[in-house]
């Protein structure tokens, strides 16, 4: 069975302006590819609503899952939720459990509930919580779309609470081989060799150093015999060159 | 008249798999901005030519500029030149200029040319060479599509000689303000300052240092009177904060 697959929706002007660099997209990835579910399609609009509704519909019909970052914080310009509710077509209200959540977080760090903040409790009907252990706004799963706070300490916490819950399949694997030449050298036996394994894949991903080209081959595959297979004969093709 | 706008196209299963964390979106938005075009989409797709192509066209008719990033080197897995050919409908031959620009390139290192470095002088039909001084391989542009290599510090001189080509607009400008305190509680203020400006757009960025919460309240426009009033208002409300 072919594993799960998933898209990324960065939500927020400040990437596109350049002024934050994004850090989730590289920390998800990594955790998706760990247990097994294949990240298809990344995709960073704006905090415009008609964009955010149109990349959420697209990408929720074409994969398994969809893990949106950002939007969801107590200021004019987060309007996730809204989108969310807007994409599925349905309402969007105070909800006691998100409410009450947030009640407890204020009461205890002695800072006032204000209608501000009490508009992160507002959550699309038929949502499911996603805990939040560093600030409590919540985040939440509808569908197959999962919700998520653009700074990247309570992203990575959130995807930590939902991750465990998703059925993954085959981690995929990977192993790399370093050889210090440029790729123009080692294009032609690489691409006779991946052919002959067609079940891995084969990445070559150049690199200058000190003025030297060189290329990281990478073989990826979920089969850990077959790849140890393909990694000893791409060694016996560029011996002398090193993992 | 509005700026332009542009989308990023980034192609490469390393990306996807978390492998590589990807530099030149963060760098090339930065850059758009300074001359004026307004960056409004991101996507990442993996090295899968159909994928590509669907890309592609989605960007290039919604979009002004479609600047991509990747796929153009020499290997098997270097499909971005067959995509774009495919996706314009033209034809992907070996070009004299491109391939002498590499000819040149390679008598001067002592390197082979050999069939697999041959293959980087395929440019589709009717593009315009983009210079690569780092390692001679051109990246190209066709219609509204700009073609780039991966690697950041080649992508990087590519973006300096396409750049300069472009008709910009005015330069979005910025100023930041950073107040210590959470969001819930600028929310209110922030949120009705920003109906007030209508023409500039006001961001706020949480950050969680030491484990106390603030933000970086930061103000967006092509008027830089407008930004500093804004600004000035911004800074009566939260005195004692600071930029």
């Amino acid at each position: 069975m072919p594993n799960p697959t998933a898209a990324i929706l960065i939500i927020g002007d400040e990437i596109l302006s350049g002024r934050t660099r994004d850090s989730n997209m590289h920390f998800l990835a990594g955790e998706l590819t760990r247990v097994g579910i294949d990240l298809a399609e990344v995709r960073v609009v704006p905090d415009v609503q008609a964009r955010i509704v149109a990349a959420l519909n697209d990408l929720r019909a074409a994969w398994d899952h969809v893990f949106t970052s950002g939007g969801i914080g107590p200021t004019h310009d987060d309007i996730t939720a809204d989108a969310v509710a807007a994409a599925f077509g349905v309402a969007l209200d105070i909800r006691q459990d998100a409410y009450d959540i947030l009640a407890a977080h204020y009461a205890a760090t002695g800072l006032e509930f204000n209608a501000a903040r009490q508009r992160m409790a507002r959550i699309p009907a038929g949502a499911t919580l996603i805990d939040n252990p560093i600030s409590a706004a919540p985040g939440f799963s509808l569908g197959n779309v999962h919700v998520m706070a653009g700074v990247p300490s309570i992203f990575q916490a959130m995807v930590a609470s939902v991750l465990p819950g998703l059925t993954g399949g085959d981690p995929l694997m990977s192993q790399s081989y370093r050889i210090d030449r440029g790729e123009g050298v080692i294009a032609e036996p690489l691409g006779a060799l991946a052919a002959e394994f067609p079940d891995l894949s084969f990445g070559s991903y150049p690199f200058i150093r000190n003025g030297a080209h060189g290329s990281n081959v990478v073989i990826r595959g979920h089969d850990a015999a077959r790849i140890d297979a393909a990694m000893t004969r791409l060694a016996a093709l560029f011996p002398g060159d090193g993992a």
